[in-house]
């Protein structure tokens, strides 16, 4: 069985050597430092101007859920991944410290502290893996989601890619989409699970089923209503447009269009259906789309968009770049949180330190940095901090509804600079100022 | 809760047109139509020189757990997403049809049948996504993990990009990467859920969290032994390397290098290891490997690859484009298979009929054509056909451990034409010849 259906708990969705360090660093003692740690990026996908958090949700969910239970202690131990000590640790643990961080929706930029997870290193190294999947998956999501929004101005966009996603990516996927905008998903497991807009109808299957094309749309029609979509590109187009409204009628809710040179399929269609009538009947085209198509579309007489591959592929950029690193820690018990941070060449450097983010807006209100900074945070910029709590002492403080992450989005991007949603390539929208303060020096 | 964590049942990972077309269907009365639906692909990703079957054991599990619960039956009434005829057929579905198909670990070309699904249409129908997802995913990873072990040769490569995917995700891309040769995983969920090997010492995080590099390496080789691997690029390598080996001893397992120019710092690192009497301390390297990295190091002194991000997003193509056609069906009831295909202009069409596959060798036992007939099977091919039986009435048949996948795959890429490994972009590195029989012509 996969992990999909096989058990309730996420504890072993852990890289191993977060339990190695944690056996170790029991042995040393150092594992009761109290510690941070922060997830960024270095940078975005190459030429895209914002990146978009999604997944905190499912992170909440998924620190809950880090429980081990007895088979998976006993796997451990079979295996001999982990001496007993570590296995009695493991067997309580539960998240007992404090994260904070971006809300779901927003928008960051390179060095955004997105995530920062505080308690003891024995606690919160082994949460390193589980974080950074559940973020990097669906805010890779998100930003490709949100590129397709903004192209389609207000035309709805569906998601429908699950078939070209690992199963259970697909679930998260359509959740990540539908923050960034998206109107529904073809997905019923994420309409069950996330309660987002579930839409569909049929595939050219349903056609080559029956011995005509009128069989099947009459087939369709009488059992779904006349407000259905027909999918008309199995034989011939025109004629295909022909028997809907004939069978349909008028009233006939939508035809679908799956293959070929859309924008002249498109003009052609609508043509068709003026004559025959059909002035309401929608057109919705579903053809590999990706962000650039759909604004290659705009001038087309388009009423909607399905998009699958390139939404759950994060159209070039499936994942992204989130790490999971120490940024500062105590020496002593109970005393100061020192900065810490990797120095070797390579360029896989860090800044050290427990940071605070706020965006600036210029005097029109539009975003003009994201100042990042340790130590006490100017009084200007009190108002435009952009951390929420989301755990406090183990407990999960920072749950919404998806629509709330779904709103913010739309406010998010919608005060940035207006290039940020220009598809070409281009450097991030607004820069990352860095500000050091008194506690950063140690 | 996310599907992951939720439930056991697979049967809502399924798009709601393929319960509309259900529900359609079975007013209509086309449902119990007997039907041949195929997985296949029209292309390999550009440049791709074969495919690799992966997910198939996987399919067959979610096959098995396509049975649909009290909560989700009540959901899809409250939602209205199929009427109460529709529900009850679901509320009894367990698919009790044949499915065969090419064997998992096995080697693919555009318009190989990968799978074949017999069942009614209504039974069929609704596998498509499922059956889609699995595959589509699990296979994109497993291709581009035979590229990376092909370039590797006899150096073991380990998985360790959980980070970068999916947290299910991650578990399937562990477990299709070991088909194609990967020799462990850094994911614990893979090694409970699939039994694959698991490895991984430390982080990063590991030595900032101690007040010396020298405190932490003492701490993990008292906790770890020896034979332990050290982070050697925290702060200076060389000045690691020389600790490293002053608290192990010349035993020390390994050292590993995570960011740097690799191939340079390896030979630096084993000239200072031999010069310090570690002869044996190995050389495992991990900094955003692929296919391309891995072969550029042929000549350094590396002992061992970590592969992340490249291997969770398939190299460049994160997906196949595997798709899942309706292609014979009954006309009448018990009367004969009926091949049928989309035929409208876009690019997007289909060979009917139930097809058989084999991989004809030339004179010398290597690959030279992937010949796909319908109709009689030629006696000179019978030896060499590719289906496998999968699922019999509703009963798994073609269950087997991953062990024999992975050493079909080490065999089906050997027979290849050795082209096939290059990694320079090419045509698929044999031909589909299609054969068309009797029963297609019928």
């Amino acid at each position: 069985m996969d992990a999909i259906t096989a058990h309730r708990s996420t504890a072993l969705l852990t890289d191993r050597y977060e339990l190695t360090m944690l056996q170790a660093a029991l042995r040393s003692g150092a594992a009761h430092r109290r510690s941070v740690f922060e997830v960024f990026t270095r940078r975005l996908p190459n030429g895209r101007r914002y990146g978009v958090v999604a997944g905190t949700g499912r992170v909440l969910d998924a620190v809950e859920a880090f429980r081990f239970t007895g088979p998976q202690l006993d796997w451990l131990a079979d295996q001999r991944v982990v001496d007993d000590a570590t296995l009695r640790f493991l067997a309580d643990y539960r998240f007992s410290g404090d994260i904070h961080g971006y809300p779901e929706g927003e928008v960051y930029f390179p060095g955004s502290p997105l995530l920062t997870v505080e308690g003891s290193f024995a606690e919160a190294v082994i949460l390193e893996t589980l974080v950074l999947s559940v973020l990097n998956y669906d805010s890779a999501i998100a930003a490709a989601a949100s590129r397709m929004t903004a192209a389609a101005g207000d035309r709805p966009v569906i998601e429908m890619g699950a078939r070209r996603a690992h199963e259970a990516a697909a679930v998260s996927a359509a959740r990540a989409a539908y923050i960034a905008g998206f109107s529904a998903t073809s997905d019923l497991e994420a309409g069950f699970t996330h309660g987002i807009p579930t839409t569909g109808t049929a595939a050219h299957a349903f056609t080559l089923l029956h011995d005509s094309e009128r069989d099947a749309f009459t087939a369709q029609v009488e059992s779904m209503g006349r407000g259905t979509t027909l999918l008309v590109d199995t034989y011939d187009l025109a004629e295909a447009v022909r028997t809907a409204v004939d069978v349909a009628g008028p009233e006939l809710g939508a035809v679908r269009i799956d293959s070929g040179d859309l924008t002249l399929l498109a003009h052609r269609v609508r043509r068709q259906l003026d004559d025959l009538g059909a002035y309401k009947t929608r057109i919705i085209v579903t053809s590999d789309l990706d962000e650039y198509a759909i604004a290659a579309l705009a001038a087309a007489p388009v009423d909607g968009y399905g998009v699958g591959t390139s939404l759950v592929t994060g159209s070039g950029h499936p994942t992204c770049a989130m790490v999971y690193k120490l940024v500062a820690r105590e020496s002593v018990p109970g005393g100061p949180l020192v900065p810490v941070a990797k120095r070797s060449a390579g360029g896989k450097t860090s800044t050290g330190g427990l940071k605070w983010a706020a965006r600036r807006p210029d005097a029109d209100g539009v975003a003009e940095a994201e100042v990042v900074g340790t130590g006490p945070v100017p009084a200007h910029l009190e108002p435009h901090l952009l951390h929420v709590p989301l755990v406090r002492g183990g407990e999960v403080v920072g749950r919404e509804p998806l629509e709330a992450a779904r709103e913010r989005h739309r406010r998010a991007r919608a005060a940035l600079p207006m290039s940020a949603t220009q598809l070409s390539k281009g450097d991030p929208v607004i820069v990352t100022e860095l500000m050091s303060g008194a506690t950063a020096a140690g």
